[in-house]
Parts: C-alpha cells; sequence; structure tokens
C-alpha cells in the first residue's frame, strides 16, 4: 500500500493520469468526501471492475457545506480512508488541501439553473453549485474516461450527468445502486452523527420507502397518496422532522401528480440535528394492454 | 488546404487532440467567432509560433448575446475565415453547430462573481456566462495546453484567466496586443457595421485612449482628469454615445482614483447602433526617489 501513489496537486496527479493515458489504460474515478463506508467501496469496486486505474478522490468540499451545515465536524480520517479504498480496489488517490482547492480568491463556479429548483436545491441553496464546481476541478485534474456516484445522492447525480453533457467533459457517469445496513437505514457518512435512540428512529427512512414501494406495486398511481403515507410513517418518529417528501421525474425532476414513467420519490428529513436523505424510483411495469 | 481537417463535434475534435499529444505535440487554440481580421491572424501567428498545432475556433456564440444584440447580423462567411486561418498558420478547426453546442437545453453554465460586476459584464449582463461557458467547452473540446486571446477584450482575458485558475484548467492564457487600423481603431468584426461617416467618429475611440494617454505621461494620475479628458473627445463624435468610460486596477477591475500601479482605461461607446469598445493599461514608471 506505501507504493500506491497520493497527489495533493491538479499538476502531478494530472502527470499521472496523462502517463497512464499515454499507456492505453481507462481511467475511472470515484470523488468522495471521505468518511468512506460500504456506499462508497461498492463505488470503488465497480470502478476497479470496468477500468484499468481507479482514483479516488478525497475532499471535503467546504463550498458545498453552508454556514450552519455540518463542515467543520465532517468526519475526516485520511490514513483509514485510504487503506479502505486501496483495499477495495483504488490504485491512486487525489487529495487536496482546501488551500489548493480554493486559494488566490476564486470568483469561477459552475452552476445549473433548471433541476436545482427543488429537493436539495432548495434546501440547500448553494450546494449543487459547489458541488458541480468541485466536481469539474476534480474531473480537470484526474481527467477520468468515467466516473462513480452513489444513486443515494439522486439529484446529485442528475445534475452531473448534465454539466458533462453542457460543458462537453468527455466523462461517462455511472450510477451505483443505494448500499443500506442490514436494518435498511442507507449507508451515509453523516449515520454517524446519530445518537442511539436518533438510530432507531432514522429507520423511518427506509421504512417510509419499502411502504410507499409497497402502495405503488398494489397498484397506487397518485403521488399525494404515497407521499402521505410515507410522511404519516417519518412523523411516527419521535426526533424526526421532514425537510422534503417529493415525487418527481426521474429524469428532468419535474413534479409529477399521477406516475406513468419512472418517477423520483425522494425524502429528506431531520433526525434531531442529523439531516438525512434517501429515495427510490418507482417505475410502471407497462400492463398487458 | 483541403488537407487541413475541420472538426465539427467535441468527439472528432478530441481525438485528434489526444493524437497529437500522443505524438508529443504542444497545442495551442484561438477561440474566434469567425469574422476574422487582423487582430484574430495576429493571435493565430502567435500561436503557430508557439506551438506544434494550432486549432482555430470558429463559433459564432448565441448565449454570449443578449435578444437585443446582434448575434442574427453578426457576419459569417467560413470559407473565407478557414482560408485565412490557414494562411496565418492553423493546423485544424474546429466549427461545432448551434445544435452540436447548445442541443438538448442546456442548463449548466460558468459564471464568474466578482470582476463581473463592471465593464462590460454590467452592460452585458449575461455576456460573460456565455463566455466563460463556450470557452469551457471548447477547451474540453480541444484541449489545449495554450489558448491566445486579444487584449482589446481585456476583461475577457481576465475572466479566462480567472475561471482557468479557479477550475483547475491545465491551459496557459496568453492575451495578444490589440492591433489597429492604420488610423488608430481597434480592429473588430464590428467595424464593418459602421457607416462611411461613423467610421470617421469612431476615431474618436483611439483619439480618447491616444490623449489620455499623453495626459498620464505627462503626469496626471487622477483618473477623473483623465476620464473628463476621454469624454470630452468621445462627445464631440456626433453619432457617438458613451456607455462607460471606466479607470480599473488592471490586476483586478478594482476602480482607481489615483494611479499607482498598471491600471486598465476602458471605454465603451456605441457609434450609432454599433457597439465599440478599446482600452490600454496606464503603467506608472517608477520615479527615481
Amino acid at each position: 500500500m506505501e507504493n500506491i501513489p497520493i497527489f495533493r496537486t491538479p499538476d502531478e496527479m494530472r502527470a499521472w493520469s496523462h502517463e497512464k493515458h499515454n499507456q492505453g489504460k481507462v481511467i475511472g474515478c470515484v470523488p468522495t468526501m471521505g468518511a468512506l463506508h460500504e456506499g462508497h467501496l461498492s463505488l470503488i469496486r465497480a470502478c476497479a471492475k470496468d477500468c484499468g486505474e481507479t482514483i479516488v478522490t478525497i475532499f471535503v468540499n467546504p463550498i458545498q457545506f453552508a454556514p450552519d451545515e455540518d463542515f467543520e465536524k465532517y468526519p475526516r480520517n485520511e490514513k483509514e480512508d485510504l487503506s479502505l479504498a486501496f483495499g477495495a480496489g483504488a490504485t491512486a488517490a487525489y487529495c487536496p488541501s482546501v488551500a489548493t482547492m480554493y486559494g488566490g480568491d476564486p470568483s469561477v463556479f459552475v452552476i445549473e439553473e433548471k433541476m436545482t429548483k427543488c429537493l436539495d436545491g432548495l434546501s440547500r441553496p448553494n450546494h449543487f453549485r459547489g458541488v458541480l464546481t468541485v466536481v469539474a476541478k476534480l474531473f480537470n485534474a484526474t481527467n477520468p474516461d468515467r466516473a462513480y456516484f452513489g444513486l443515494k445522492d439522486y439529484q446529485q447525480i442528475l445534475l452531473i450527468k448534465q454539466m458533462v453533457h453542457d460543458l462537453d467533459f468527455p466523462v461517462e457517469i455511472t450510477g451505483c445502486p443505494i448500499i443500506r445496513e442490514p436494518d435498511g437505514l442507507a449507508m451515509s457518512s453523516r449515520n454517524r452523527y446519530l445518537l442511539s435512540a436518533e438510530r432507531k428512529d432514522a429507520l423511518c427512512l427506509s421504512k417510509a420507502i419499502d411502504a410507499v414501494t409497497k402502495m405503488f406495486n398494489n397498484g397506487e398511481r397518485q403521488t399525494r397518496n404515497l407521499e402521505w403515507l410515507a410522511r404519516t410513517i417519518i412523523e411516527s418518529a419521535s426526533t424526526s422532522k421532514i425537510d422534503y417528501i417529493s415525487t418527481r421525474d426521474a429524469e428532468d425532476l419535474s413534479p409529477v401528480k399521477d406516475i406513468e414513467k419512472p418517477t423520483l420519490f425522494a425524502l429528506a428529513i431531520y433526525i434531531g440535528t442529523t439531516r438525512l436523505i434517501d429515495n427510490t424510483v418507482l417505475t410502471p411495469v407497462k400492463e398487458e394492454q
């Protein structure tokens, strides 16, 4: 593991990618903020399976946090993260400092103006501007052919795909399934903030998803009924507070009333002070006519 | 000339650049909107001198024009432009269509939030968002090591340098001097809009620049006096209308009252319905103490 390269600047990172490309290697990238869990490791494994080289980036990106959010307390343990990443198949790591990434008074940002007007884009106003800007920077440093993101951040993946399309980045984006704890809670670096009673309450998220999926599979197509069911389940947890429960077109995030095609059912809630998200895509099976 | 490649899509363009990089070539890029004049040709020559390959891009970028501006009437003559570009040393051209560049309902843009708050950024609200977005796209298609822009668009170069820095594009930006007609008028594709009486009036721009430079060289350091002189000269032309006359720090465009370091003196005026810009950088010589 000591021989696996860790890069700290875009120039160093790029030189390595350039060399690998010259050797004909396909380069995959898994951008993370560290605090790696099985969700991240599944991305790294998927990347390592597809690509000759797998770069894991570890960077807690200040500009995607609002001042009242958890940037300061976000868990950081580079040594452990690197060990996990390499164990899952990473062949290089890009771990720039905040000074390297945002030195010199930055004023240029990448923004999206349509699909950011809902869900997390609405709850966290500058969040996706921070995400798109850092992903553009990470792409310009790592030069990947492919990049892997978790579908738990469903809106994020749609936005990154849109950025890749709109700015002509030569990167193929792959979304990987949500990985859950045995009891159903979607893996998240923020789960470690949860106190023990909160950890139990947090299950209301996956329970809501399960119940909504069942109701949908039983034929319910009206989103207000699906949302009502989810709200009832979330509100039954004593430490929960709903940020949003929302049903939206899975491709463009436009609002949906009656489900006729693949539709995102997305939730964001607070458990105590910890904000958690979860989602599923509800896909109607074409009935025999 | 038939053998010099003209690319229409990012993928084609990238494949060529990739091959040239593999051959160890340094790639330069000269982004243009066509309607090439000696100003552009000086950029192409500078690029061809520095770089093994010179890509000229020709694309009239709709998103940097406001609805009331001259996108429709902007001169287009690809054949003549290509001939001029190749004559000056271009070894490839990238000429995408509007559909290729902006198909599929784009919603992601590159913005700048500090230096766009003045000069052309103020007069043309979404202009630089369009410029930065298209330049990011052109960089992602052409993958240049270096890119060349004219100093007539002084604010544009500062913004592109900022973008390259902030988004980690591996491109070195070079600004090239303003090229002028024999009588002093700065070369511009828009000069061809001028009627004959207007063409004479347009000289007020370079006359103002010359007079301000002389006043500055004679020791004047107060920008309000320099601006007053320029205003007097511009207003003496009967078809002229001032958009702005502005004196700003040459590095960050902050306002300047007394000139102590390199300072941009910039003008934007209308001659009839044609908007023209010009500028110079006033650099105080360090006096013997």
